[in-house]
């Protein structure tokens, strides 16, 4: 990793040391010449159904992201080397108002996004992808680009109709125009269900679904193929729901479903979109409240490290 | 206690057996002849400030209830013999909507108050009270009483200007007229503050503030003796925030404030309000999350067991 | 799922509203046209060997039920709407006396069987298997029936001799001809042992003995078909020691062994019981002190409705 | 403290290091020459009302106390040195049979104490103090004395009528002739009650009982003066739950009761008994599954500590 | 609280959002026009007695002081407004050699104070504070001045002979000139010692020493009179060990000691230094694996922000 | 298991039962006649890049060990009826000094293997193996052998160049010919990399490197035989780094890193040495503060007692 610009962000490779930014990378606001910026986003009022607790996630990933030594073992990349990374701090919240927080994050990664950078989102719960894309959205349109193509890592599909809250937020974007639901796929779906056809009402509205049953029937390179298969080379945006993984894996999380990946698994998954044209990422519903020794926190930290990998292969 | 009516919430005075109703109190909306409702308010979106988690308060204290043995060792009452209380279940909540659950505390506490009983309210964030009172003062009304005198235990004044949340309920409630400010006593309020006149503006709005410096230097006996001053026989409602209590004796809340009363002074000071006028009770921000080995949520349950115990010594 | 009768239970399907029965069924002890009967045993003074805590099993099952949203994901049936569901309560326990606590199950189970439902017991100990068997063998005895076949899900063999607790209890099943040995099939069986030839020892009274490695060895789909090949079309109850599954995906229990099932290999193996004649159920071992996130909970509750969905689907 | 015997134990004063001993005191069955032996009873099945966990607290609470460096800064005595001293390890528990645990207990206990030593026990629940009293009775007959004075510092009487649990203790041990109610106190009595003259009935059997309000009211050192009172120079057991301190200084037990007494007033209370004629004492209901950062068997330690000091003192 | 000048800090009073910094001030090593430099020392092998995981302390006390919200509710100042505050980051440790990490605080800490601002160090265990002294006493001298006074609260003297670690740290800084025992004064001294007279040693050093029986005796002003009378007008450092606090209102530390002071005798004793010639701080032994929800860190921010309104009270 | 000499240490079978010395074994120096001795050594400062809290990893393994039964279920063995064992107590730790604290170890460890047993170390850091593997080379020596070929498991290489610490320690051991790099394996290897060639630098030391990639690809048989060609019939030292398992199986260590072993395939890598010539072993970073439920401390006394099976299969 590169030594870092700031001494007080903690000059040595001690994962206790200093003030936690992503990956030690300088924290402001101006991100001219910057490649990707990491913004927190630390709302958990979408978090209707079950725990809350995401609005540390933030915090505590940036704080996991320090015990990664830099150096990819399989890609050979370092991103913060090989890119140029800024930490944008947090998106201002308003807990008791989600309109007002999903316009605030919707201004400011929008103004993140205006200054060139691809934005890697730390949230927070699901509810926030919503406005996250939006404000992908207006900066692809402004650059003549339409909806990206999604892969979704998850345990439930968060297609339910309704107010905003995070099991709601795809439909919405798919009703927005946000996403390319033909070019979206979701992997891992698993749990009980709110209506007896859950699945096929995202099947309906165009996503293919991969349940936690198909991909380990599959296998996980066949998983990979067919994200890979259904997103192409379009522009494509990644949203990460922690509880894909195994509550055994990742217990600090608002709805663990059981029956889900191994951190190997969710590892391999990443990997797997190695050379897809990556515009943007998001990783939500770390709960630190429900975690344990930070396991969860840690293997966000390295599946957000897995991603940065790639974007740096992509700009190499 | 009396024998629960119905076996299935646990016919034996064993606290970790039956489904946890508050006391092993009948679950149920039908109110006709109930002395009091326990209505539990699981929401905690109006957390802005810090910590969530007190959506899990009322189940935690109902939990706790469990280990309440049913006579009180000084005042020789047993509430739920001498009371007829029913568990009224919780409020609908929905998280990601202030202003709906507002509507929807105001109006399921309506339709309870409606019924004959007094509510004694679990909650839930502080915002919660702002509900609760104008259902109260929606009651009072009809019956043709005013707004209620308050007496309010919290660590924080809770009258900040601003949108609904848990910092500004009481001045919400006092620009409603929801109650009165000069027989409102703040009591226990400390820790450092966002404006440097935070506690002028309180008493500016008329409230009676006790800080806990002062609390502390005039003794519990003095401080019970200025309550009993300031609200006199008016109809009175208790608002408590168990941020009141210092965190060594209720760690799980949401904004714990070091430098508070300790679990004993709690007892002393609702002991202190025998005899008031009482006419509701609202205790919150208690989060099992941040809790341990629920030692919050066991002194939560002992103070409403507390406030029961009055209630029914007014009943007598 | 269907919505609830009392809406005290929580009207709405959110995991943190409203007071836990099981997945919100009525609590009650009139079980009349009730199809199955949930009745929860916090008994933990037959954890002999190494941790209690089970006693708070029920109600934590209790309140991760209310995570279950309803429909599965691939049987398409919804247990609380094509079953009634009923919550029984708890049976009365006395901890420092195991038989007078096994003459109650065995009398309150007794008579919940008698009105004609099923039972699913949440436990406690394994210990509470004996009298929840011997009230299950007595109620077959009056409708004609000999011992059902046993598919026994642990880590353990719980074969030993010795005075009632939760290592000897299948052993005095089958000396008291509470169950069929020859249909009686173990699965998961692990960890180091009391005497060398412990696993003979349950051979030799019978038992089919599959243990961990043998499991791995064949694989889940071979694993249910000898167990589907031990019980046949017989009557066959299903007791599940949590410790089946291994401590990372269920820490919290009395006697963790490493190296057991992945929580989606217990899913998996519950499936696999699909068409079986089930006649009751129950789940033991659960130990909220000791688990995380309520991970263990949780994984007992979807095991649990698991099971009901293959009652549901008998039923159909 | 004096270096030990066995190196093996730990050769330093380091708290982590070692086999944790009591205090690094030889664990040995031979007490020829022995002072003190420390015995743990592992038991907590007799936990009937609430949390169990305490089969745990020996094992604690021998660990904690290698965080004793030896010498009172008061008294300025080392009991490690002043007195010899013998880990006897732990009686044998049947964790399905209070019996059979009752009877092992006497039998190993009076075993002890038949080889000279004063015993001081480590429990377990509160229901070991019948059997370790009856060792004591039974080693005092054969020395021509009659039953002791208690001392018995508690936030429950534990005098209701019934079977052997923890509750019941006193009144059987009152009714057996184990101690003399007349020369026993109290001390720290609150919490709501079963029956509403619980705390009469404890006089009606002759014990003095000072409430927590009644302590909180005299002051520590009144209180010290009426226990000096009631015990005069008897022969004295003492008897500690350590629930007695308010659940913030103790939270690792089963029956906690908020607005007990602080750490600090805890140490007083048991420096007062500098120079009563002490011939045991048991300390109960320490439960590491519910304790946090081992604050409770930490203190629990400090007050086996203070005890040692004042048997020392009264040695020399 | 001023606008912070750094929007990825944190733009808002929310605790949860931004970069944590100590009190959202500038992560900078450039000190040119500030008045107070926080620095955080994340060393914990020097922790010989106990418990380790201090090195984590300077991470969760910058957290902690996220919650407070800016003015001091008695004094009526803002520190982050009255002063120039920056975040300096961590010192270099090697966790490894006790020796090479004092010679970093040393030289990291002397260039610090070289560029003109007061340093208030955030541990890590004890033996911090000799480094920081050694710091402080060159700077001292290159401006004309002899060793500071010292207010030293702790449960213990550490003044033990021996190599450097943390219960050796003030005997060494006697020994090297440091300190002026005479106008030394170690306040809340308790627990069992290693030798009879380690009171005597830490006397014979010519330290006042207030053990918590003096100062509970004496009352918190009849100390603070003693800590001024001990100081006079000589310049001040202070140096805050946690365990000064009773483990029930600071879990979080290495070493407890039952039997201390409350969170509001902390506070008191802070305030009571106001006036003082204040030249530095360190706050030590916050152990954030042993801390439950913060508490232990939470204190400890509002201990360093009472010191920080001491200073901007001076500089007014 | 053979029932121990010493029945304060737990005359029964009972975890909870007991001093915990190592599988109830004796606790002493002199080892004359013993066959296997275990040694603790509790020392964590060798943890400079992540967490600490080894120090408490002997404890917590020894007191796991009293929930091993006794004999082994595949093998058919009783170590501790098969061998003499002993437990050795702890090295003489000073934790602010590694090179005194790696002379105390190989002294202390030398003077075991002087009298004849092999030694199964406790950690501990990873740091302690060096001074371990001294220990061993100068016995060896002694007794005409060469350095022992290695088998380490483990998530990290250890080969960093530098200073002592827990990163370096095989690059030290190779450089002083304790081990022979060409008969070394690592096993489980992965995670980010402080530098883009580190699986190199370690190739380059003659080390074969398994990742957890190839581990995952070839399939533990093949990683087993792979293992065994490596090492052939040399005289072969284990050491295992419980973070080679996924943290998940084994949150309870210093520096986890996801996508590792489960803990049955932890089990199956033990069984796989079966045969080898074994002559030493130590286990390392097992943390309990940062552990849950003791699922890491289980694994670890479980891989240990895998271990001493092999060990006694041998002298059979």
């Amino acid at each position: 990793m590169a030594h870092p610009v700031n001494p007080a962000l903690g000059g040595h490779l001690l994962a206790y040391s200093g003030v936690p930014t992503f990956m030690r990378q300088t924290p402001t606001r101006d991100l001219r010449g910057v490649d990707v910026a990491i913004v927190g986003v630390p709302f958990d009022s979408g978090a209707t159904s079950f725990r809350g607790g995401t609005r540390f996630g933030p915090r505590k990933i940036r704080e996991a992201s320090l015990a990664l030594w830099g150096h990819h073992p399989i890609h050979g990349v370092a991103p913060a080397e090989a890119l140029t990374i800024a930490d944008y701090g947090d998106a201002a919240i308003e807990m008791a108002s989600i309109e007002k927080t999903m316009a605030n994050i919707t201004a400011e990664v929008g103004a993140a996004l205006a200054q060139g950078p691809m934005v890697v989102a730390l949230g927070g719960d699901h509810s926030i992808s919503l406005p996250l894309l939006r404000a992908q959205a207006a900066n692809a349109r402004n650059a003549g680009y339409g909806p990206p193509a999604l892969v979704h890592f998850d345990a439930h599909t968060d297609v339910e109709p309704g107010d905003y809250e995070h099991g709601t937020v795809f439909r919405h974007a798919i009703e927005e125009g946000l996403i390319d639901p033909a070019a979206t796929i979701q992997v891992g779906i698993r749990g009980s269900l709110y209506f007896p056809d859950d699945l096929n009402v995202a099947r309906q509205l165009g996503i293919r679904v991969l349940t936690i049953d198909d991909c380990f029937e599959m296998g996980i390179p066949a998983v990979v193929a067919a994200i890979r298969e259904t997103v192409g080379d379009r522009r494509t945006y990644v949203t990460l729901d922690i509880d894909a993984a195994d509550p055994a894996f990742a217990p600090g999380t608002g709805t663990p479903e059981p029956g889900g990946f191994s951190s190997y698994q969710m590892l391999q998954l990443m990997r797997g979109l190695k050379g897809l044209n990556l515009v943007g990422m998001d990783i939500v519903e770390v709960s630190p409240p429900y975690d344990h020794a930070d396991i969860t926190a840690l293997l966000a930290a390295n599946l957000v490290f897995e991603y940065l990998c790639l974007v740096a292969l992509n700009r190499a």
